[in-house]
């Protein structure tokens, strides 16, 4: 049996889990990176593309025996429109998909589960505090901008316009920003053990923001800017994990009646744990997060679960073998 | 043979390493977390109470058979008097409990050891430099304030007391605030092999201060809050580890003279390096520190010494079975 | 078969590592740090010195059946000159250690390799964006400053010149500050093999800039400085890795054209990846650097081509075994 996902993202971290759980794996990646993906030999095949049409087309040749991981790249790369022709079963719950590509979609699902959130703005004339101001189609925090009041939002607005970042301002989404510090909870829900588990944590390392409060204030002339380009492992005190695991449960239970299959598999609160020890997400990933590359041998949270190392890819690989195993690869895939 | 913790701060770990080691394991926890603790197959039993008197029942109900193992929460949440009453014999040395919480007999037990200290100020008029205020009481940094001068001081004093956050400047202490990175040095003093162990080093990750430097300063109209809310791992330049040691074993030897039957198990000198590589330990921890978290599965320096994963959660189940083994359970329990 | 090292920067981890592989282990150290290293099992023998002639003399008393490892404070310590009279053999390139030893041979070996770097400035005259000074013999980054104009620039040299740090001007290089996060990428070549791999990442942990950005700033009238005290675990968005290789490649394949033999094993590029995901490599490390010290029991990358813990220290030792063991010991030692 076949695991395959596309070259980006967590890729290595995926295929070398499923190798582990003695999967056949294979690669799809852009023929740029071809030679890079070689350099590993727990990935069997890496099958290159020329055009995202063919990286669709290679997707599919991957008969029903396969199944197809998805990850944060993946509709960034491919657009909607390619996704949706994938014909292999997928890991996971495709219908989240448009519910994580709208902004609006996805706060109001995590509203819905109860979980804390950050206040948002329809208008910059709504805007009464410090917010941060998001771009909806763009990953990795590309063209992300703070503003202290209203005036300030326009200007940044008017920059992207200018910039041609974006075409209208119904293209970003504009978000209270939540004085605290950033933690990201990641948990895996298992449809075949009925159960949520803590798979880790981390922080996002952005360039340039990490790197300008190295500088002396006098020195800094330049905007932040929030690109993630790295990950920094962190745990989280104990006293906080109960809240934590009583919002991934409220999520889980939430895309079970909203989004059918419901929850399948890896997904990632991103938060902002303020001083009072709130826990506020301000978005969520229905599929594994980068940030999950940190534990390619297990987390200070995995080895909770497991005697042995247990990456979020690799875990993924254990559902679908015992899913196998159990004649329930329908639970686990659509 | 029982292991037995309050459910909160590094109870996971203790427990996790317990069973590694084959013990019987049970939690102490509120009610509100007992079906947060349920969640680990590790925890054979979750015991839950509804009021303070009741979780000191519950760890009275381990018998003599059993071991206590006190965290960074027992005192916080129990209260000093009620963990006097605690008959269980508690891993570790119960009468350092009063020198931890007492701000003056903690600073002086360093002093003793000969280990640099930041300098104090009995009272706001004595401030002549950049100082941190730390409530004595407090857990977790809440209510800490940085002050430049004796007018920061007082005004910050002030503040605390118009919010009842202490009742007289008696319930601060005024330290020195020395200019370099914080590292967290974990150790283990073991009675049995008799000999300092190096077990980790941490970060804390403090909200909202970790999250104000991602702002631009002139976004900042908030005050900078010290809430420990996680850790990130770090490790040493390796000249820096002889003074480490030598500070540690000058903490264990001071420990004994003064504070019978002197160190056992875990401990930690909260430190500042400054920039000529000096350690100045602002704090210690005479017990397992919440750091040590990060390292369910062992540190960086804890394979130095085991060719197997050792928290230092299972590196007191380990202490605690050798030391039953070699007849000696007096050793390392009081 | 012994493996042999300075009790300095990254020896614990190097001794440990050769323990694993099966070698006999000795440190030579300075008579102060003689009993920090005695407290290690897999250090078979502790070789103290009183002088650094001494030291000289004891890394030569081991025999050609040894092999010396250089790291990061061998020339630090020693001194050029000692360091060429060592004739136990060396794993890893000896003549580069002057291309590293000197900043404008160093920069310009990533020139030939057509890796993208900082511009130089020649002299302060020259000076026209924000800058970064450093010391050319520095080691930890001390005395380096940050500078936004040629004033600044020759205001900092002229306190550099009276407190006695540097001679002349000559002493220092002139580089433009890249503004983006720090990246620290370990690799690995092995002659053996014949491959580049991929050991780790780390961000550096520098007193006192890293501490000061915790403080307000209105309170902050000290200078920052950059003294390396410790190393942060990082990794990178998988979508840099790609280029991240291409230039330890080039890196590789340049070492072999102007510093024969080439290449042999651990390596760093020391870079700043910018917001449009550029790597900017200010500085390269021709030997193991401190910041694997993170990875005593393997990284996220090691993972991905060991089945068993691989520190770098562990991975100079088994290319040292298996060298021997194919009768290539000469392809490995210089």
């Amino acid at each position: 049996m076949i695991i395959s996902t596309l070259g980006s993202h967590s890729s290595l971290q995926i295929l070398h889990g499923a190798k582990k759980e003695g999967f056949t794996t294979n690669v799809i990646t852009d023929k740029n990176r071809e030679n890079f993906y070689k350099r590993f030999n727990f990935i069997d095949e890496v099958r290159s593309y020329n055009s995202l049409d063919d990286a669709l087309d290679l997707i599919n040749k991957n008969n029903e025996e396969s199944v197809f991981i998805p990850h944060g790249s993946l509709i960034e790369y491919l657009g909607m429109d390619r996704v949706k022709r994938i014909k292999t079963p997928i890991f996971g719950n495709r219908n989240l998909f448009e519910w994580e590509a709208n902004q609006h979609k996805k706060m109001s699902l995590l509203k819905m589960a109860k979980i804390k959130i950050p206040e948002s703005f329809e208008s910059p004339e709504d805007v009464d505090r410090l917010v941060i101001v998001k771009l909806l189609g763009a990953k990795g925090g590309k063209g992300y901008f703070i503003a202290k009041n209203k005036e300030e939002v326009k200007e940044g607005l008017n920059k992207l316009l200018e910039a041609k970042l974006i075409k209208s301002i119904d293209e970003v989404i504009i978000q209270e920003y939540v004085i605290g510090i950033p933690m990201y909870f990641h948990f895996f829900y298992s449809p075949i053990f009925k159960r949520v588990e803590i798979t880790g944590m981390d922080i996002r390392y952005e360039t340039n923001v990490d790197g300008l409060r190295r500088l002396p204030t006098n020195l800094i002339n330049v905007d932040p800017t929030f690109v993630v380009a790295g990950n920094i492992p962190v745990i989280a005190r104990e006293s906080i994990l109960p809240k934590a695991f009583e919002y991934a449960e409220n999520f889980v239970n939430t895309v079970k009646e909203n989004v059918p299959p419901g929850m399948i598999g890896p997904f990632c609160l991103e938060s902002i744990v303020t001083d009072s020890l709130d826990i506020v997400v301000f978005e969520f990933s229905g599929r594994i997060v980068a940030g999950t590359n940190l534990y390619v041998e297990g987390s200070p949270y995995s080895w909770l679960y497991w005697d042995e190392p247990m990456s979020v890819g690799r875990r993924i690989a254990r559902e679908i073998k015992i899913a196998k195993l159990e004649n329930k690869l329908g639970e686990v895939t659509t």
